[in-house]
């Protein structure tokens, strides 16, 4: 057999249906597709062979929730209304599509060196956004955060669909346009209709927030007399092509209500935790048999895109609030950072586990790190819990989509990120100035 | 003026009592101390200069709670009690004084390499793991874990008290031994009077585990009749050269109690939500008035010693638990991680921030990665913010102690760490072996 590229000599995690760890395996890419994975010495020619000695192969983890923001760190430490009212609304309405630009290359350059090699974005100007998902060579999911209430900023239905069959073909599948539906309190019930009954016209999918706050969740409950999730229910609102960021106030009823509909969900732990919101049952949806992937929310409430961290602190905080350490156990987590991340894309025959066949979304973390030693593989195995409790976006070393080498040696192959530094850091501080107009 | 070191040009963040952030500032070092500290360019011949662009320079990090361990990651997920009997007592009563030697050297190069100066060590051979701060360079606390339940590792107060005599002088300020007393249900009374007493008589400190789980608050109530704290108070066994780890399961008399003692906290945001034990109350103690220093606890309940994410967690726990996103910010936190936890080790004249005559134990981190964009260093400022948010350990660039050079452009400058990857590992493998027959 000949390949492109041939990753050898690392612990092998391919995420399929075994679970199992492989101390010394191999992945081999032909194009843009696996071609073959194994364990021990293959005999396979490559144009490129990548040693991932005193590393770990995984499958390229999967956000399923960000927004492209670029204003990290300004007015911190805020009540949750006035954070949204004093700075992010201001910033949001005053965005320009030159914005987008800057703060999307950052998120993508941050999420390629932190080996997640797959985004969901709701955002603004998703035309941009998916211009530089070309760019970098990241795997995107790009929908459009349309908001129906008059506060809101812009982006209009009519304007998603329209990005929606732009970007079908042009995306060449890398690059999945999508709907966006702000959240059920922000928009109206026909508007959660037309981008249900377009996701499966169009054969793409559906992202919006959905009962993130308590005081949201409320508001909801008191104009139709039932929570979010049923009222969009009872309106024929839900779809197994909608994907819910969230979903931390929700109970038994709305996990069976989602379930039956087979609405995926995206959970956000790091964001929930910052701004307070609450913590998402996890543990209750896995239970119910809901598909729930990991997400990082965007870096206004995060305040990074690192999805170890996440899988790290997601776990963490599902036995803190059952009171129990043996919750949300870290093969589960890592699960939800990869396999179940594909399934709320409806991508699980393409990503989401090393599989002959899949695309070849592939990264090591480098092991060779204090934090990452002593090392078990045999019967006593230690390399799962050492990337979810142990390890950071930092210690990944190779980032390969689609078959392209992204990141090698802890560096971005084809970026200028100087170049891209000046750039965000011009954008920001413009922003910043036109946004203060609106300020308070 | 002459000095050693002169780090200039970057973003300075002294943690002094203005809490202010110069946007261009210089650290000079002469010898162990620091000399001068300022905005602009100084008039300073020094015989090395490190420019500290795109880049903070922060006093030191400091870690008031940890042990020394090795078996990060094997035996994970499992409920508190089965953890402790399966894993963790087999394996600390298997310890020998070389396992301390190899575990105690990778948790100490993970610490510098991640900006950690100073820690808190309460473990067994706390000899050796003095010895091993000789070599490293890094500055430590060190205590022995006394237990006098039979269950117990064998160490004992009077091994402890021979402790303190050995390394009083031999640690040269930069290492010092410390009382260590495991918990009030593992100890009797006369361990906590001895060490309270002979840490006056010595001008030493006690180290001591607080009101970590629910249930041995509950175990100690019902022998005793009152919360662990009240019980230690009854007995004049509280001190204000004690730093107490946990305190999760307390209540407003307790932190009365200890303020009134004197008493210090140990903050172990992570290990308290990984092994389910519950969030300290730290909003609280900071309004009582107590000190708070930031701790990861060993790296088999957290599972790295990143102070930075601990920072980050820290924070993002007292938010949600307080339901109120603006609860313990971002600059309280960052104190909590320098000056606080100076002064929970009475050290606060020594280190804990960068001024004059001050030990020089400076550290820079690095700005320039996709994750610490954009900045903002005037009236609006994310610095701090991005920090404590943004940042890990992996941003750490330099690391200096006592005017030492010991981690320069990301990497330690005196550690061979490819021979200390394979001792921890022969070493882990070794222990695991002696320790399995002990396991059920």
């Amino acid at each position: 057999m000949e390949a492109d590229i041939l990753i050898q000599d690392g612990i092998l995690i391919p995420m399929d249906a075994s679970s199992g760890v492989i101390a010394n395996g191999y992945v081999a890419i032909t194009g843009d597709r696996i071609g073959a994975v194994g364990s021990g010495k293959p005999s396979i020619k490559a144009k490129k062979v990548i040693s991932a000695q005193n590393g770990v192969i995984l499958p390229g983890l999967i956000n399923t929730h960000s927004h492209q923001t670029m204003m990290r760190g300004v007015c911190e430490d805020l009540p949750l209304m006035d954070w949204l009212e004093k700075i992010c609304f201001p910033i949001d309405s005053s965005l320009q599509a030159a914005d987008i630009r800057a703060s999307s290359l950052m998120c993508q350059a941050e999420m390629l060196l932190g080996g997640t090699t797959t985004f969901v974005d709701l955002y603004r100007y998703p035309q941009v956004a998916a211009e530089v998902a070309e760019q970098t060579g990241i795997r995107a999911v790009i929908a459009s955060q349309v908001i129906d209430h008059p506060a809101g900023t812009g982006e209009t239905y009519d304007d998603n669909l329209k990005f929606v069959q732009d970007w079908l073909s042009r995306g060449k599948g890398r690059i999945r346009p999508w709907f966006g539906v702000h959240a059920p309190y922000s928009n109206n019930i026909e508007t959660y209709r037309a981008a249900v009954r377009a996701a499966k016209e169009y054969g793409v999918g559906v992202h919006t927030h959905l009962c993130e706050t308590k005081s949201e969740v409320e508001q909801v409950q008191a104009i139709r007399g039932c929570s979010p999730i049923a009222w969009l229910a009872r309106e024929n609102a839900l779809s197994n092509r909608m994907l819910a960021a969230h979903c931390v106030h929700i109970d038994q009823e709305d996990i069976k209500i989602m379930r039956d509909a087979g609405v995926k969900v995206a959970y956000n732990p790091s964001s929930n935790m910052k701004l307070a919101s609450g913590v998402a049952p996890v543990t209750d949806m896995l239970a119910a048999g809901l598909t729930v992937g990991l997400a990082t929310d965007s870096n206004l409430s995060n305040n990074n895109l690192d999805l170890f961290e996440e899988m790290r602190i997601g776990a963490m905080l599902q036995k803190l609030i059952t009171l129990d350490a043996s919750a949300l156990p870290a093969t589960e987590v890592l699960k939800m950072a990869t396999i179940y991340g594909a399934e709320c894309l409806g991508l699980e025959d393409e990503i989401g586990s090393l599989e002959v066949g899949k695309k070849a979304d592939v990264i090591i973390v480098d092991l060779n790190r204090p934090h990452m030693w002593p090392r078990f593989t045999g019967e006593v195995n230690n390399v799962i819990a050492n990337l979810v409790y142990s390890a950071n976006a930092a210690d990944v070393r190779t980032t390969i989509v689609d078959g392209r080498l992204l990141v090698d040696q802890g560096r971005l192959s084809d970026l200028d990120l100087d170049t891209a530094f000046v750039e965000v850091q011009a954008a920001a501080h413009d922003l910043y100035r036109r946004a203060q107009v609106k300020m308070s």
